[in-house]
This record gives C-alpha cells, sequence and structure tokens, in this order.
C-alpha cells in the first residue's frame, strides 16, 4: 500500500483511495463513529465477518495514517481501545455519502 | 464478492463497500465521471497503474452491477465505448466527499 500511494504523490484522490482501500477499513470507521470507543473484542463483534488477524491488520494500518487512535491500558488482563482521531472523524461525509448512496441504489447491490 | 454479500443482505452500507470494494472501481468511477464517454485503451491510460486484466475484471463487475454501461461498435476494428449509467453518475458525491477529504488530509496519506 505505501508502495502503491508513492506511486502517485502528486494526486491525494488516488492516495486517499490507497489509505482507504479495501472495504473493510470504511467498516470500521463508520463502527467506530457510531461507538466512539472499542475494546478490539467489541470492534470484532461489531465489524461482522472480520477476523481477528485482519481487524489487527486494518487497525495498524488506519493507526499509522493517523485515522484511528489506539490507547492501551495497564490492567490486569491489559485492555486496549479504539477510537478515531480528529482526522478520522473528518470521514463522517465520506461514510454518510457512501451509506445514502448505497440506499437509493439497492438494485445495484444485488448480488451480480 | 457476490458471496460476501450475500452474507449482509440486512446492510446496504456493507452491501456498497462490497460492490466498491478497492481502490481501483473508484478511480475508473471518478475518470468516467470526468471524461462521460471512453474507449478502453483510454480508460487504460487515464487510470494510471492500472493493469488491462484488472481493468477488464472491474469494468465487467461495474457492468454487472448496473454502475457501468459497455456499448460495442460493429466496426473494423470492434471498438467499445464505456459510460457511466445514471446509478453510476448518482455517485458523484462519494467521490466528491473522497476527494475533498483527500485534499483536506494530506498528513494522513503519507506512506505508513
Amino acid at each position: 500500500m505505501a508502495t502503491r500511494a508513492k506511486e502517485f504523490p502528486q494526486c491525494a484522490f488516488r492516495q486517499t483511495l490507497d489509505v482507504l482501500e479495501g472495504k473493510w477499513k470504511f467498516a470500521i470507521i463508520d463502527s467506530l463513529l457510531q461507538h466512539e470507543v472499542l475494546r478490539f473484542k467489541e470492534l470484532e463483534r461489531d465489524v461482522a465477518g472480520i477476523t481477528a488477524r485482519m481487524l489487527v491488520k486494518e487497525l495498524k494500518l488506519l493507526e499509522a495514517h493517523g485515522i484511528v487512535r489506539r490507547q492501551p491500558y495497564a490492567t490486569v488482563p491489559p485492555t486496549v481501545e479504539y477510537s478515531l482521531t480528529d482526522c478520522g472523524h473528518s470521514l463522517q461525509p465520506v461514510i454518510e455519502a457512501i451509506r445514502t448512496w448505497g440506499e437509493q441504489n439497492k438494485a445495484a447491490l444485488q448480488p451480480a
């Protein structure tokens, strides 16, 4: 992903597509927009269908891009909470546009 | 993709993410929004970095979901033009939301 983003340094639109590539990141961001703060297990339950391994991978990428904040607590057992940064919160209009389109174009959503 | 969409029949948002999965579909739709009608080779040039094989695959999926229209002409050699359907055109707010976010959050776009 980083490599691809480097290939198009001139185009913020294409770089954004690289950063948000795949369907899981939008689903994770949507879940955090709705719940504000979630532990890993809560996020895993809320993003139906995602595997723990994929969630770890996607959260690391989102954290690296400053979209998700990871807050570990020194409890026993250790707990980690995830939330959106301001940058992550600013994706709300994108999520809303996708949701609106989906609701208005259900015919296009039938399995091809 | 069809299989995954079937797993979440209740949720238009998750189905939309399945249909628009990956970064290429948004890039193809953006190109067709800007140019209205393009031949395959023109589209391949405009969507920088895509391979012919990937473009064929993505166009077939977009056509199957009623987002892209494929118009073949019986010329010699045969030509094919691609354009957006009304449903495809209605994705403009999504594309614009992604573009706006990308321009306002360039820091998040640095390679992780």
